[in-house]
């Protein structure tokens, strides 16, 4: 595994001033610069580069050990063709006095707002003005923290991706962090199967901005249409504003939803559709896990012009600026392929088809882990399966499977102290490696 | 003109609410939450419309009129073709199993990063792991004011980018605006052509950070080895951190540097050619006015080992922990180009090529303006000119140029207060337009 898999398990992970800078001497001058309180406020991620540590020690023990990452939410299928051939050829005519072009707008081509608009939310009343392009979701994460400033009250789903409170501490929305892991000033909104990974909003305190990611990373639950249909309802209430990450929509299956409460309705792809959601909710979506766009960065954000502040102004004018001063555009390049992704029946058709091979993948997970009598969700709506190990820690549990059969999993308790218990098994690897850590699995915990 | 590049003009504008939200209606509902004070401070940048205002109106009036644009500092020579194939070959490479690449390290892939410490910081001590790649100079403007937080005191040049000053009103490290758009809690460091471009250092409060960039933008200044010598010792002596912006270092011209004190010195292209800026300084750059990469969006921030806040603690773990959190890395496509600016004699043969278009274009200019008698500067060791219109508002005289010679160029007033009776002339266009664009300003000026 090379040493950036590894920097990238968990997402994020800290790295130590020896991997920083190994030739400083700790004696060294210093300037009268204060650190900013809040990046002391993060924390040290210990728990993270812990697992690099328990990776390389284990190479160690067992140095022929073939490992299998399911570990990191990481693209491993090509990019079809069509897709990076529409790259390769706007590259190559950067070249060319026609097909030169500098400076794109900072929101992003208006022929690929206009397409994400009509394919992605049709009937939904979006507006091509109304997306923005970005580099990837997690960039407009931190790019909406900065557009919401230190002053503003947040709440999470726990467990959940890091990204949100990381960047809300950054800016200044926080306290310090207990012992558990919760930074004072955020509420978090326990998600379990005993709640159907949806929070009891009757209990959730009132706070200015709501972030939900659907399906979620890490349990791999996709809210229903009435879970989705009740969080609106609590926004509007509450006069609150959703940031609705929507990164893993394209893994919902077409089925019904399965709620109990409409047989006829499906799973939301998008907050969008559930009405009253436009003057409530800010949408962000990436090309990373359905293009396999990870390394080449795309995605958006969708600010609706009815989202507006308490005092009348509209959101979207505020992160109109955002985005033109923190940031220039997404690479060219990149947005030429994500035209690809979209525009024409067979870059949608390739897209779908690489999509497949992950809930594929994830659906060989969850039969592996349900015939063995495991506790499991997710992997039918999302790359991501949620597995139960009742009454156990997530990390001794990480290390047993990865000690027996050389499996990096992530440990739950790294998406929130909600996920203490679990462990996340990526679908993200080739079918073959999927089949045999599948088939590894069943070995060690038959 | 098409709309982006009439929103590009000045770098940075704000959009009107009919832009953005053409179909909201005024009374529509709105949230509870309120809007981030740090927003509402920034500038409004009526100023910055009215380019495009002034020339739409233009068009409408001069509907033959050969506009030509000397404006913003956009790109046009088309990418060496060495380089575009580099990122085609990339490109395609993604959609075989050999060639495909997820996630990279959010720090930049080390082959690059090596590259730029060898080629572009050779003798200067520079490692590898203190090169962070990045989408550009302006993102990571945004991203080491978020490092630095609401707390610190910054002292900007006057005239210069916004960028420094409006990620700094945004992570709330200043008062309001006054009418000169002067933020309280920023010292405005005058640089005008009685001091050499170069601030009166006795005279500069003390403050944590300093913006430099040189050679400047927009009065084409590079400052002398013993400009900078002066300000990396103030920086010393007061613990300050320097973040200087070498975003046009590659424009620097060979020839000695003129300031008269030593006449065997060039100018530096960066801050570490200067004894003792390792412990003060981060460095800026990017690929986008040397290598074209204004649309590919390609950059880097050099935080060395050495730097360290008062705690002791290095800024660079910090900045990593900023890179990790709130970005993701710079598009692989892009890398694959930027390895190919530096990484062979032919690269870097090439880019030399395109930057000498535009010095040429720029000298052009220069001569033009100074064969009319106009006090001009800049243009030597920046594709910036720099032109001074005694006792007149820039406004007046940017208006004047556009209505008798179809030029566009850029009001000093718009980079400070300090830059009134200025305009900023841009080489950035093809050879063809320029000589006419010259012509034209010759006969109006005469």
């Amino acid at each position: 595994m090379p040493a950036n898999m590894i920097s990238k398990i968990l997402e994020k992970a800290v790295h130590p001033l020896d991997v920083i800078a190994p030739h400083v001497k700790s004696e060294a001058a210093r300037t009268s610069v204060l650190r900013n309180p809040n990046m002391e406020k993060l924390q040290k991620g210990y728990l993270f580069p812990e697992i690099s540590r328990k990776h390389e020690a284990h190479l160690k023990k067992n140095p022929d050990a073939k490992v299998i990452s399911l570990g990191i939410g990481d693209t491993t299928e090509p990019i079809p063709r069509v897709i990076a051939s529409a790259m390769a050829e706007y590259a190559l005519a950067l070249s060319t006095p026609e097909g030169y072009q500098g400076y794109g707008p900072e929101q992003g081509q208006m022929n690929l707002r206009k397409v994400i608009a009509d394919k992605v939310y049709p009937n939904m009343g979006i507006k091509e003005s109304e997306v923005f392009i970005s580099d990837g979701a997690q960039c407009d994460i931190a790019r909406l923290q900065m557009l919401f400033g230190p002053n503003v009250t947040i709440a999470v789903q726990d467990p959940t991706f890091p990204g949100y409170v990381d960047n809300g501490v950054i800016v200044g929305q926080t306290g310090e962090a207990d012992e558990a892991g919760r930074y004072a000033g955020i509420s978090y909104m326990r998600c379990a199967p005993e709640n159907h990974f949806f929070p009891d909003l009757s209990r959730v305190p009132r706070t200015d901005v709501i972030f939900f990611c659907s399906p979620n990373n890490p349990t791999g639950h996709a809210a229903s249409a009435a879970q989705l249909r009740e969080l609106v309802d609590f926004a509007r209430r509450n006069g609150s504003i959703i940031v609705f990450d929507a990164a893993y929509a394209w893994y919902v299956s077409d089925d019904d939803d399965g709620d109990g409460s409409n047989t006829n309705s499906k799973k939301p792809r998008s907050i969008y559709e559930v009405p009253g959601a436009r003057e409530v909710a800010i949408e962000i979506c990436s090309f990373s896990k359905f293009a396999g766009f990870t390394g080449v960065r795309l995605g958006w954000a969708v600010v609706p012009g009815e989202l507006r502040y308490a005092d009348g102004s509209p959101v979207a004018r505020d992160f109109d600026r955002i985005v033109c001063t923190c940031f220039n555009g997404a690479s060219s390049v990149a947005q030429a392929g994500g035209l690809a992704c979209l525009a024409t029946e067979e870059g949608r058709d390739a897209v779908r088809r690489v999509v497949g091979v992950y809930k594929e993948n994830a659906r060989v997970l969850v039969d592996t882990f349900a015939s063995l009598g495991k506790e499991v969700y997710g992997g039918a709506d999302s790359p991501y399966v949620w597995v139960r190990f009742p009454g156990r820690r997530s990390w001794d549990v990480f290390a047993e499977i990865l000690d027996k059969t050389h499996v990096i999993t992530v440990p739950g308790s790294g998406f929130g102290p909600g996920g203490e218990g679990f462990v996340r098994v990526s679908a993200f690897n080739s079918r073959d490696r999927v089949l045999e850590a599948a088939a590894r699995l069943r070995k060690y915990l038959a």
